[in-house]
Parts: C-alpha cells; sequence; structure tokens
C-alpha cells in the first residue's frame, strides 16, 4: 500500500553543549589557536551534529543511488540511457570513479538501484550486492507528464528513509552519490520549482551535450515547470516537486539524507543532483539543514545556487561534474581529517607533561 | 669536511610520452571526457613526473623536518623556543596534528632534527625514530648575523638530498612538513630575498603574534636583508640567501625537493616554510620546478607570492596557517584520488564487454 503523504522522521537539534565542548578542546590542543582554520569549525559543527565532544568518522559511506529518466528521449543527455544500468554493474565490480575514490579516504559504498529501467540489474556475479529499492522502471518524460505517481513520489522518499536506517545504520558519515542519464535535467527542474530561480540559470550542458543540447534541456525544464505549475514562487509541496520533475534516485536520496539526520549522521552533498535532492529534504524539514554539510564547487551552473540556498560553502573546487558522488567521497578525507586532529592530538597541557618526563 | 659549494643532482625532465598516453587513457575511460576535472590534469602531471603511464601513489610520506632559530630572541613569535623539540617528540609519539591527518590519507611520517637547539632529541621511549641529520644546536640571530656558515648551508642541502635518497627512497609522493619556533620569520626573509618581494608583503602574524609582533618581524626581515645585501634584485645565490636568512630545515627540505624530483618522485608543498624551501630548490635547479606540486594556500600573506613565483595554484583554502605539513598531508588524497581514477576506472569499451557479458 503506497502512501498519498510523506511525513519525514524526526531530527535532532544540533547539540551546542557538545559544540561548546568540542570548541574548548580545540582551544586547548597543541598548536596555535585557530591554526588549524575550518579544520576546526568542521570538527565542532560534527560535535554539535552527533552530540559527541570527540566526534570520530571511522565508518564512512558513500550511498549511489541509480534510476532512469523518462526525459532522456528529449535529446537532454550526450549517452543513451542504457549506460545508467551499465554503470551499476560498473559500481557493483568496484569500477567506477566513486568505487576507487572511496577506497583511498577508507568509505565503503552502498549501490542502490532506485529505480533502473528493464528488469532488476540484481548483483553481478563476484560483485557487491546491489540494493533493490526500485520504485520503477524509470520514470516518465517530465516535459510531458508528471515524472512518477504521487504514491511513488512518497515511496522513494519512503526507500531513502529505509535505506538510511538499515543499509547505513553504522555509518558515521554518509556521502550522496547518483547515478541516472537524464538527471541533471531532472536535477534544474527541481531546483528551479524550489528555489524560484529561472530555468536558464540552473540549466547546464550535465555530460556535455553543448549549447544546442543545453537550450534543449532548458526549453524542456521551463515546459515541465509550467506544465506542472510550478514556476510561479510560492507554496512549492516538496512531495509534488518530485512527483512532477524529480527522479527515483533524487527522492531516495532527500530520505537518506532525513533519515541520516535523524540518526545524527552527518550527510555530505556532491553535486548538482545531490545537491537537488538535498534542496527537497530541506524543503520537507528544515531541521535537516545542519545536518548537510558540502563538498566541491561543481562545475554545473545550478550547483553554486543550491549551496547557496543551502547555505553551504565549498571545500574545494576541481570542476568536477561526473556525479557519482566523486566530489563528496573526496571530501570524506577532510571530514575524516578534522575529527582526527580533533581527537588524537595532544592538548599543551600532555606536551608540557610529557617534556618534564622526557627530561627527567 | 664541509663543502663552500651545493651541486644539485640531475634531475630527469617531463616525459611527454607518458603524459599523452595518459591522457588517452583518461579519454578513454567511462566518464564524460574532462568530467573529473583537475583530478584528470593531476593524473596526468604525475605520469608525465614519473614516466608511468598508470602512476600510483601507494606509498607517500610527509617528511617533517624541525630546527631552531636563534632570532626568536626578537620576540618575533607567540611561543618560547623549547617548543620545537616539544613538538618534535609529539611527531615522534604521533601525537601531532600532522600525525593524525596522515593517518587519515594513508601516509608515512619521517621525523628529521634538522638542529634543534639543545642536546639531540634521540627518540622518545616507545616513539618512532627521530633521523639524526643535525647540521648545529639552532641557527644564529638573522638580523645580526649569518644564520648559519656557508659550509653548514651546503651541508642542511645535503642532507635533504641524502634523506630523500635514503629514508624517502620508497615514498612515491612526498608531503613537505616543518616546525621550528621563529621559521615564518627566516621563511620571509628567504621569499623576500628569493623574489624580491617588499618584506612586508611577505610577513605575517605566523603562530599569531597580533599586529605589534608582525611589524617587529618586518622590521628583523629589513634589517636581516639590508645587512646581507639581499635586498636588491639581481644575481641571488640561493646558498647564499640560506646562510643569511634561511633556517635548516629550510635547507634540508630544499634538499629534499631536489632528491626527489632526481628520482623522479613528486612533492608536495605545505605552507609558507616549506614554499620558502621550495622557492630556494627552485633556484638551485630550475629542473626541479614540475616536480613540485601544490597543496593548501594558506592564510600567511608571503604564501600567495610564494605560489605564484613558483605557479602553483592551490587545491584547496581552508584557513590553515599550523604548519608540520599539514596542508600537504591532507591533499595527498587528492593526488592518491586522481590516480587511482586514472588506473582504477573501467575503460568505455570494458564497459560495453562486460554488458554484453552480463546480458548473455
Amino acid at each position: 500500500m503506497r502512501s498519498e503523504s510523506f511525513a519525514p522522521p524526526a531530527i535532532p537539534a544540533f547539540d551546542d553543549e557538545a559544540a561548546s565542548a568540542a570548541q574548548a578542546r580545540q582551544d586547548a590542543l597543541a598548536k596555535p589557536p585557530g591554526s588549524l582554520g575550518r579544520l576546526e569549525d568542521l570538527a565542532v559543527a560534527i560535535a554539535g551534529l552527533t552530540g559527541k565532544r570527540r566526534p570520530t568518522v571511522s565508518s564512512p559511506t558513500v550511498v549511489v543511488a541509480a534510476a532512469d529518466h523518462g526525459v532522456v528521449d528529449r535529446g537532454v543527455s550526450a549517452y543513451p540511457p542504457d549506460v545508467t544500468r551499465a554503470m551499476l554493474g560498473a559500481f557493483a565490480r568496484e569500477e567506477a570513479a566513486v568505487s576507487a575514490i572511496a577506497d583511498v579516504v577508507g568509505a565503503d559504498v552502498v549501490v542502490v538501484d532506485a529505480g533502473v529501467d528493464g528488469d532488476p540489474v540484481g548483483s553481478p556475479e563476484g560483485a557487491a550486492s546491489v540494493v533493490d529499492e526500485r520504485v520503477g522502471r524509470g520514470t516518465a518524460d517530465l516535459a510531458a507528464d508528471p515524472a512518477m505517481t504521487r504514491p511513488d513520489a512518497v515511496a522513494a522518499l519512503e526507500a531513502g528513509v529505509r535505506t538510511a536506517r538499515t543499509k547505513l545504520a553504522d555509518a558515521d558519515l554518509v556521502a550522496l552519490g547518483e547515478m541516472g542519464i537524464g538527471n541533471t535535467t531532472a536535477a534544474a527542474a527541481v531546483t528551479a520549482a524550489v528555489t524560484g530561480a529561472d530555468p536558464a540559470r540552473v540549466t547546464g550542458s550535465g555530460t556535455g551535450v553543448g549549447a544546442e543540447g543545453r537550450a534543449r534541456k532548458v526549453a524542456v525544464v521551463e515546459r515541465a515547470l509550467g506544465r506542472a505549475d510550478l514556476a510561479a514562487p510560492g507554496a512549492r509541496d516538496p512531495v509534488a516537486v518530485l512527483r512532477h520533475v524529480g527522479g527515483y534516485e533524487l527522492g531516495l536520496l532527500a530520505g537518506v539524507a532525513l533519515g541520516c539526520a535523524a540518526d545524527r549522521t552527518p550527510v555530505v552533498v556532491d553535486g548538482v543532483v545531490s545537491g537537488a535532492a538535498a534542496l527537497l529534504a530541506d524543503a520537507l524539514a528544515g531541521a535537516v539543514r545542519p545536518y548537510l554539510l558540502p563538498s566541491h564547487a561543481g562545475a554545473e551552473p545550478g550547483h553554486a545556487i543550491q549551496l547557496g540556498a543551502l547555505d553551504l560553502d565549498p571545500l574545494f573546487d576541481h570542476d568536477l561534474r561526473l556525479g557519482e558522488g566523486s566530489g563528496a567521497a573526496l571530501a570524506i578525507a577532510t571530514y575524516r581529517a578534522a575529527c582526527a586532529t580533533h581527537d588524537r592530538m595532544a592538548t599543551l597541557a600532555d606536551l608540557t607533561a610529557a617534556d618534564r618526563t622526557t627530561d627527567g
């Protein structure tokens, strides 16, 4: 039985006491005050989110959600739709960019099929299992019709919350990743609908469609917003936005963000697609906001608008536009470094004591 | 017998063929061309430096060189000079910021005593060994006299080359780190001498001395450059610069950079102190330039001038001003990610083949 309405899980407030204690520890560590710059701020923020004075990032996980998009028939991608399915296999066999980056930063990867076209991919022989949270077999063409039914939109969000609370239950930091040919068009439409930004400002070249392809994408987004009456600012029901112009993986990742936040697990946002999911999560439950952490400044133009709307200051700009969670996965190293220095460094008092011992 | 002159080791040229092959591989990988942005450029650069079409970073190492500075008597630091010795112990016991960050990125740390004041520190009980390359017991006050003799300057450079070719021989990427109360003053003087920049533009607050302390530092740097006749642009013998206004750890790190480059090992530059060492290395042997890789944009004002002079575009700006190699250590994750994606990702051809197999 699929529901018409989505009830976000309860999200705990930022723990000011833990954050203050963490700040006091930072100030006592054996270094000039403030000399670890942003790493200090990140450690203090994670202390407040997790409620731990000395938080660690020892089980970071990248969740990669994949789904197909009916809008691909309108020439919005440089790649054919069956690449989504092929890449799902590459994730399971650990041959994708995100597999390599996750390995470098010591993160696990959880691959979720949120609704790839055709039969279930299953798990390729000898490869990691793909989590089956298939809401459908690809969405409908969002330029012509709602991308999905309202119950399916709710089901995608619920699948995300469930994924967070089962497959990601042991993770202490979750990075959002995705794959879906056509999904930068859905992400642009969601971004325009949620922020009220002009479609031309939030729509980019995605996989590399060139100026003509980009113009097609802008026209598709404008048409979708007009059809669904989402262009006018005002009350924008996020479930309606997801239903009309979203994608299964966008809904699933929004649900993951909410489910992680409910369990005090910080969530690292990647590029323009996971950014659109983060906007949906934030519109569904504003309490998720502090749990959303930045990674990179992506190459897609809508990304800066998303980061501005979510008040996220990116950690680096490597001109990435791959998706998969590649930028968020790389950022895990920064969060690990922030917490590891916070937890492991000697205090000035330790240092003085050790020095006294050494000198007899 | 200490020598009056330093002969840099021969440094191999960038391997254009390996770089071209690496670029061809990048273009064949299963991703939109260019979508890994800067990571692609870094992988191709490391291919050209190492001469390997599919380079890996599997044994990265942070080298932390420590020494003392006679100039501390002039109130240029917020900390007393014995902190250098105390921190050397913290590095050996793996309780410093760089210890924690190196652990996160999978790097080893090699700690070198290049000339800490007093008796040799040795290796604290149960801790990692400190490499003894002591050139002296701290430098002289560079505002009044040459910081060291010319033979000692040559000895510091040679100690660095030796460290690279023995203790760092198995490293495939080396990050430069340092510790030395007073060493941002020496770094500012070296930067002004090598680049011709005004002392006021390259001298910062270091550990946090405030405006008055900074003014003292600028005056010290101006006096040192005037005394040594290093203020006028023109022929600046880098050994003379090191002798007059440098430090043992600066010379040692310059030697490390040269020795690593001679063995085709790329070198990641950290903040303003390792940046000054990189400037010296570059002035001694211009062939080292491509082997010098960026990490962060540091908070010290001289750092941007160094990066500009060395044509290094930083990977991130976390407002770090700790030193120890903390920023360079964190950047190792980015270099590892660049090489790991380059080496491990499936090509589009692999993906098509796998897809065909799966579909029967």
